[in-house]
Order: structure tokens, then C-alpha cells, then sequence
């Protein structure tokens, strides 16, 4: 049924459905389970140790013999100087105290570069069939290392001229991730708020600088988007907030409440979190730290000093539950179901622009 | 060809194609020509006296005799207390010194509110086939005469809500306008320039939420976009930056030379020009008076402090070219040409869907 099959045909897959690989949110349930329902499962995995990676890897080829997608974050060794974290400290300060929070911490962790040497050679060992990359792509030692392992590579582009970067990296195929997707946006520098080409406008520019496959992310919740993808040119497509639902996703009771109540103007897209933007539910801390506008510390170094906010668990104040802006249209279904349920009512879009009957093009029940 | 035929049956049209009014940029030679090939045509009529709407009708009458659309804003008389307008000046007035013009004005004009008596009786007198509304709905007195007058409504949502909305009040047709949409952002309310839903978030949605037929906007440039549209659930487009190449187009030199070189990521939104949020070319201006986000004079009251400074001619400081993210798809074709075309590639991206030849879904040449 697929009018473009040549992501099915390098990921060896039976549907260009990417599971996105949301870092803390999915798991290797979720990927497995989407892999043995014919489409491409992936792990983010820059948070965990390298033991943890191991026994993942190890849980999904236990659970599937098809390809997966290990994902990584690719940024600098973050650096925060003295004035920087100063502003930051006094900014914060009245919210901690809002909390009875105490003193913002005084000092930031010293954090590794994202794909280091160490996790360059976990995936030389452990050679998963893809390996993706956010915020660009690392070196071109790395990246002829892991291809000439046999490892596929992709990474994200959130313009057209990321995603011609990404094409002259080496890449084998280009994510186009549009202002609509939930997350950290995969920029390859540090951006603002309120930058981002949405997928509509970004799709068919990345398909035309490119000759590499295209997977279009950011607002894709069912098969009328992905039937909207690949008329757009894109071959494929990656789908994050829509798996939040799955119960193999490792997304919490009130997470899973929002999302069965989530409407188009949720989230707002704020660095106020991590130090880059992504796009949450919007909440007044983010909104004022957005309005000021001013320098923050190092991307994740930031985590320092917000995750005592978020631990307080007042999502009235602060609140970083992620995700994009059609999360209006998830289903509560088992990762298997959905993905069945995705591919058939891309069949019955792509009928109905083919002259089938004229349906109203409506979901279909689950 | 087309799946969806209830645009063609409620506009008496033959491609369910609207080429959007943009005040300022569209002509009635433009919105004529567009009706003669089958599609929408439409007048953005807000600046115009009464005469000229007069004159520009008649125009449109002799040339074609298909159904057209004049559109008109939605707002109340702008008000501006004193203390934003000192500020707005101070903020101003650095700007006018770097370019040697003086003092900023120190009075704003009395604006009427948008759609007043005067507008509504001379629709009820020209009776054109189709009005349209920006920024929201009149009262339900007015709604109730232009519909009894036999002239059909449409609107512009930027959320699910205003759609709802939108539904409620009568219209006979949602816009539903995206993120990547040049121009003035339709919402109903006064917003900042970090809001707005991607189109493809945004159409789905609101294609579930009413039972109008959807027209989708923000970011179409070509026939793939509008075949994705439809895919997404909408019954047609609405495309204003493809139209401004034309040569129908009120397009200076100037601006079509950047269309030309036109990119995803040229523009932003900001409300720096006339008071409320527009996507529009970067320019420092712009960015500095966003990054303030300090209130700002009434919509279009905010003119009278930011034309001299256009005026001045000087696009690396300020300029207010407005257009959409896609702006990279668009071609030089008179308007006619470009109807066709558009048609045409909606045709091979439909086949292409159904199992055609799988070509690349690239542009067509014209």
C-alpha cells in the first residue's frame, strides 16, 4: 500500500513509521513492540549508563528480531560561565521560594559532550541496524566509523539548510521536524522560542534540497497526517506523542490523564527547562522565563537548577510534560494496536484522495 | 478529481482553490483571474474607502462573472492609554535617530472599528457571492443581514476553539490557518508572537471539531500542499504568498526579487509593525521589539509610528514584507498559469497516492 517504499527498504521494515525515541519516555517495551508490528521502534539513549544501553539492546533482541534505532543527542561539552548562572540563580530564586524550595543550587555538574567516545563505542559493539542523532551529527570519524560497522544513520533537521548539512554528514535518511513536535526541537544551534518552520512548509523544501529519504515529524497523530506526509514527499514518518498513550510507554498516571484531555494550544516551546527549546505544556514559570529572554546556562546543566522546581510537583507553576501539538488526536492503545490502527487508516485516507468513497475522512474507532 | 467536492457546491467554483484577499497585495485583476480559472478569488478590502470598494467591484463584475470574495477585519476602534504610547515612542525613537527622522509622532489616529455600518451596508448593497471575516465574526445582527442577503461567510480560526466558535456564529466555512501562514494571524485575540498551531496540527483537529468544510492555510505552496490538505480532512485551500509572484499581484520590484530568493527561514512573527502579530521578513527592528514584549498602541493605531520608519526605505533595519514559510515553493506565473498548475500537480500527487508511478513528488515544471 505504500506509494514510497524506500525507508521499508532501508531499514528493512514493512511501514515507514518511525516510533520516535523520546529519552525517559520510551522504552525498550514500546520499541520492541512497535518493531514487531512492522514499523521502525527506537530508545533515546542519552541518559542512561552504558550498562543500561547493554541491557536494553539485550531486553529488545530478546523481544524481536527486527531493527531498531538507538538515539543520541550530539551538543558540545555544555559550559555555563559565573554571570550566566548568576542571572539564572536570581531569576529562580522567588519561584524556589514560592515552593519553600530553599537556595537555587550554587553550583552546575560538569557534563561529558553528547556522543562521546564511550557511547561511540557501545554502538560499535552493540550495532543496532540504526542509530539516530538530535542537534546535529558528530564527526566524520564517528559517522565512517559506525557506517562502516553497517549501522544506519539518520539525524534531524528542523530547516532546509540542517537538512542539507545532515545530507552532506552522510547520512541515510533525514528526520524534518516541524515547529509542531513535542520535545526538544533537534536544532544545530542553540534558537529562541518562538523559531520554527512548521512541517507543512518544511516538508516539501527539505524534499526538494535533498535526494536522501525524508521522514516528516511534528504533528503526524494518525493516518491522515501520514497520508498528508507522503503527499508532501516525505517517504515516511515519525510519530512521538501519539506512543505516549501506549501503555509501554513509560509515561506517568497524570501525564496519561493530560494527554486524554490535551487540546491544540497546550505546550508552548521554552528553553527555561533543559537550556533549549522544546515544546511542554505551557505553565507560568516557563511563560515568564520565556518573556525575559535572557542567556541560560548550558543545555542539561540547566536541569540543575529546574528539577528541584519540577520535583515539587506543581504543575500549576512549573510543568515539563512533553509533547506536540495534535495530541488532541491520541488513542489509549497497546503500541501494536495503534500501529495497525495507523496503517489502516492511511489506506483508507489514501483511498479517498484516490476517488475512493468520500468518507468524511474522520477518525476511524479504534 | 477532486475527492471533496463541498467548497465546489457551496462556492459554485470548479477547483476548491482560494487565493487569499491580502489587503494591500491583491488586485481585483488578480482575484478575477483566479475566478476565471476555476478558483476563489478574493479582495482584502480593510483599507479601502468605500468608493474604491465600489470601483474595485465593478472591475471584478466586468471581468469575470464567477463568484468572488471581499474580506474585511474584525476588531473594535483601537485604543492606546498614554502611558504605552510614551513607551512605545521611547522605544521608537533610537530607531528614527539611526535614520535621521526626527521625532516619532506624538499623536495616534482615531481608528473605526473594522467591520462598522458603513462596511456592513455597502456589502448589503454590492452583494458580492462570498465575505470574509479576519480576526473573528461581527455581531449576529450583521452576520443575520449579509446571510439574508444571500452572501456566504467565511472566518479564520488559529485554534480549535476560534473554530468552534466560528461554527456557533454562523459561518458558512472555517479558514483554518496555521503557523506558517504570512500575513496577519487571524486570532481572535490579541496574541504573542510564540503562539500558533502548525497546520498540520491544526487542520485535523478542527476538521474533528465542526462539521463546516475546512480550509486549510499556512504553508501550501504547491499541489503536493494541497493534496496534503485534503488528506488532513480538509475541503480546500486557502494560498496567499503563491499569488503575490503573479504579475496580477500589487508586488513591488523589490519584493518579488525576494520571493525569488525566498527561504523557510526568512521570516517571523511579530506584532512590531501594526500592533498585532503578523509573519513577516526578519529584520533587527523587528526582533528588538520582540524580544521587549512590552504592550504596544492599538492594531494599525501602531502605523502611525511605524511607516515613517518603513518609509525610510531601509530593509536591513526595518521592513514588513509579509509572506508565509513556503514562500521557497513559489513561481512566476500569471495567475491563471499558476491555477493550472496547481491543479495539475494536485492531480499527479492524488495519482502518485493511489499506487501511480511512484515518482519523486517533485515540483512540475511550469
Amino acid at each position: 500500500m505504500w506509494p514510497d517504499r524506500r525507508l521499508c527498504e532501508l531499514f528493512s521494515i514493512e511501514h515507514p513509521i518511525v516510533q520516535a525515541p523520546m529519552a525517559g519516555s520510551a522504552t525498550p517495551e514500546l520499541a520492541s513492540a512497535v518493531c514487531n508490528a512492522g514499523g521502525m521502534g527506537s530508545l533515546g539513549c542519552q541518559a542512561m549508563t552504558p550498562d543500561a544501553v547493554r541491557a536494553a539492546a539485550g531486553q529488545m533482541r530478546a523481544a524481536t528480531n527486527r531493527p531498531f534505532n538507538l538515539n543520541f543527542f550530539v551538543h558540545d561539552a555544555p559550559q555555563t560561565d559565573p554571570a550566566t548562572l548568576a542571572l539564572a540563580r536570581a531569576r529562580l530564586q522567588p519561584w524556589y521560594d514560592a515552593l519553600g524550595l530553599g537556595p537555587v543550587p550554587t553550583a552546575l555538574p560538569a557534563l561529558a559532550p553528547g556522543f562521546d567516545a564511550e557511547r561511540l563505542a557501545l554502538m560499535l559493539a552493540l550495532r543496532p541496524a540504526v542509530v539516530s542523532f538530535h542537534f546535529g551529527v558528530p564527526d566524520a570519524l564517528a559517522i565512517a566509523a559506525l557506517k562502516g560497522a553497517g549501522i544506519l544513520l539518520i539525524s534531524t533537521a528542523t530547516t532546509v539548510a540542517e537538512a542539507r548539512a545532515l545530507e552532506a554528514a552522510g547520512m541515510d535518511a533525514i528526520i524534518a521536524q516541524g515547529w509542531e513536535a513535542g520535545g526538544h526541537r533537534g536544532s544545530h544551534r542553540v534558537t529562541g522560542p518562538d523559531e520554527g518552520v512548521g512541517t507543512f512548509a518544511l516538508v516539501p523544501q527539505v524534499v526538494d534540497a535533498v535526494r536522501l529519504p525524508v521522514i516528516a515529524a511534528g504533528g503526524i497523530g494518525d493516518g491522515r497526517g501520514i497520508a498528508a506526509a507522503i503527499a508532501l514527499g516525505a517517504a515516511g514518518v515519525q510519530m512521538g506523542t501519539a506512543f505516549l498513550s501506549c501503555p509501554e510507554a513509560a509515561t506517568d498516571a497524570a501525564r496519561r490523564a493530560m494527554l486524554r484531555r490535551a487540546n491544540d494550544t497546550d505546550t508552548t516551546v521554552t528553553d527555561a527547562f533543559s537550556g533549549r527549546v522544546a515544546r511542554a505544556v505551557r505553565s507560568p514559570f516557563a511563560e515568564e522565563m520565556d518573556r525575559a529572554r535572557e542567556p541560560l546556562p548550558g543545555f542539561q546543566q540547566m536541569y540543575a537548577l529546574t528539577d528541584p522546581l519540577l520535583a515539587a510537583g506543581r504543575d500549576d507553576v512549573a510543568s515539563f510534560h512533553l509533547y506536540g501539538q495534535a495530541a488532541g488526536l491520541n488513542r489509549d492503545l497497546p503500541a501494536a494496536g495503534l500501529l495497525r490502527l495507523l496503517v489502516e487508516e492511511t489506506a483508507v485516507a489514501l483511498a479517498r484522495l484516490s476517488g475512493g468513497p468520500a468518507s468524511s475522512a474522520r477518525k476511524l474507532a479504534p
